[in-house]
């Protein structure tokens, strides 16, 4: 569907990076492995990944003048979080190769239409209303019954943007502190597990998933990370399936993360898909230590236009998120027996912020 | 034996790294894992760990001034060679921490001293003679026998500074080519393989040595190292203690390889020890992808006044190094599965030039 120009680079090719965040970082320093450059783009002066890389800019997305010479810099641009503005991926657009195609962007940043894209493709979604006024959500909650799940479509992540409404909730409170003027309500879906697929999709059009994931939120903010999931071969296999279908229909370009519910069933379990993260995923942290190529390896492989790795795992993975101050405890985890440690170099370990993880991987499942 | 000051870093500390090869670079990158700056201080300007640090200095070992400014932007420094002149260690470490000890590379810079040391501590090591002339050279011939091999006493390595003499060979020309005032001579060992073991020691005195390694070069360019080694159990913890009795009696801080001959006996095979490098080592590159903590980490572990890794080996590892024209086959090493690629960001593959390296991992032995 999209016929973007894809590069292929040489060894000491650059790969320019939008946002600065661990994910960039982490992209780094799978590019510098592979004897590829990286320049980051971020408005943020103490973005982490400019510690790991000769060349950064520091400017706003809006910066035309800075977003020019950034793509002069580079070979090919990719990004490490799905809310690039759509004026700074068409600036850049226009002078190198944006990879995953920034077109994508429009679909996924938008969790209407992505909602729409899925269910497009005969994947199961839960069910959903679009809503744009607090009219809006009385009636779209007649239809789709309570409890549900609001959420704002544009710019939500880790919980924020979004509320459960209950039974005897005041819908027109709801809405105001939601303040946005697009939403879209989902059914309440009482899930057995959460699940995701981490897929790479070449230049050349083949998908390699990785094992699934499970994993386990705590406030709204991924905790834990296991794979592989405790669920059916059979689950698994479809699970894989449907991030690779969503993958081929967008005609992807990098790695992309697929979220999904496994619900029970009459017959059995069965997947919902919840979101597409369009970039290296916190729940493929695991594949740095658990697996022989990483979600960010793929992920450089694919944009510079190199072959995929094909991914063994090399045992069973469990990864867990630094949040806050889980990161002061730095030491201890650095004396478990074949647990890798990765801090991500940021500020002060303030409350809900990422500021590392830790992996264990065990014998061979 | 020597008390230098051992600090102790928080995440986010800096790390100063004398030397900008593929070693500083793949420093640099287990630093980063850990939440670790580095900054690289190296005369060459196309250094490939310049491209993985946000701060560089580009100046010559000699250059006072820069040196002083390096030292204040770091909180302890180490090194990826043992080359380092001693005027520089000696304004560094009066300024900050150097570790491993500076003093230690005395010992280890020079042949002679090494052996001395080796030996002196009830290790085998093959016989030798100090030589300073070519008269010097007819009278350690005399003693140790032909075949003999010659080596500068510093600043060799690769096979440069040294030579095989051979029955017949003029001694004089011998003694010319070497173009040195001080070699040592030493019995030409006709040894069963090659073997070397990398070792690191924390501030906290604990030794980790990783699995022996087993080694093969090539025009005297390490060509494959496999772990574990192809020797028997007594063998390999013969060599494990003797790496750990020589870091212990360094009283050394971070990661050294010991090489050792395997040569056959009457009684079974017994091992000669041929050289300490007091840094990471080539032949634990395999490391990277084939142990739970790399070498590269350990150093850094070490440097940085955290507890060592405890390496577990993840399956039997080749690594096979990348020379010269070598890595313009990365595409192909890219496709096998369950082959990690490592390219080290250097300019034109010259002849003999170490470009890269990729290791296979597989199974579990």
């Amino acid at each position: 569907m999209i016929g973007s120009r894809r590069p292929t680079l040489k060894p000491g090719g650059t790969i320019g990076i939008l946002g600065g965040g661990q994910l960039g970082r982490m992209l780094v320093l799978a590019a510098a492995r592979l004897g590829l450059k990286c320049q980051i783009f971020s408005p943020d002066p103490d973005s982490p990944a400019f510690d790991v890389v000769q060349n950064a800019t520091c400017a706003e997305y809006a910066d035309v003048e800075a977003l020019e010479l950034f793509a002069a810099d580079v070979d090919v641009i990719t990004y490490e979080f799905e809310n690039v503005p759509a004026a700074t991926a068409m600036i850049l657009a226009a002078r190198r190769p944006v990879l995953p195609d920034h077109r994508i962007l429009e679909t996924v940043q938008d969790r209407l239409l992505e909602k729409k894209f899925v269910a497009g493709l005969g994947i199961g979604t839960t069910a959903y209303a679009d809503v744009a006024s607090a009219q809006g959500l009385r009636e779209a909650i007649d239809v789709i019954g309570l409890p549900a799940v609001i959420k704002t479509r544009r710019f939500g992540y880790d919980g924020k943007g979004q509320a459960i409404i209950r039974a005897g909730d005041d819908l027109d409170q709801v809405w105001d502190d939601l303040g946005t003027k697009s939403a879209i309500v989902e059914t309440f879906v009482s899930f057995e597990r959460e699940i995701s697929v981490i897929a790479a999709r070449g230049v050349d059009g083949r998908v390699e998933c990785f094992d699934v994931t499970e994993n386990e939120h705590h406030d709204h903010i991924l905790k834990y990370s296991r794979a592989p999931a405790a669920i059916p071969d059979a689950l698994a296999a479809q699970a894989r399936d449907t991030a690779e279908k969503i993958a081929v229909a967008l005609d992807y370009v990098g790695v992309l993360a697929v979220e999904m519910f496994v619900v029970p069933g009459a017959s059995g379990p069965t997947l919902l898909v919840n979101e597409i993260a369009p970039r290296v995923h916190n729940s493929g942290h695991w594949t740095l230590d658990g697996a022989s190529v990483s979600q960010f390896e793929q992920h450089i492989r694919a944009v510079a236009g190199w072959p995929l790795g094909k991914p063994v795992r090399r045992g069973s993975a469990v990864m867990t998120n630094l949040i806050g101050k889980d990161v002061l405890d730095y030491g201890r985890w650095l004396t478990v027996p074949g647990t890798a440690v990765h801090i991500y170099g940021k500020g002060p370990p303030l409350p809900g912020r990422k500021m590392g993880h830790v992996t264990e991987v065990k014998g061979r499942d």
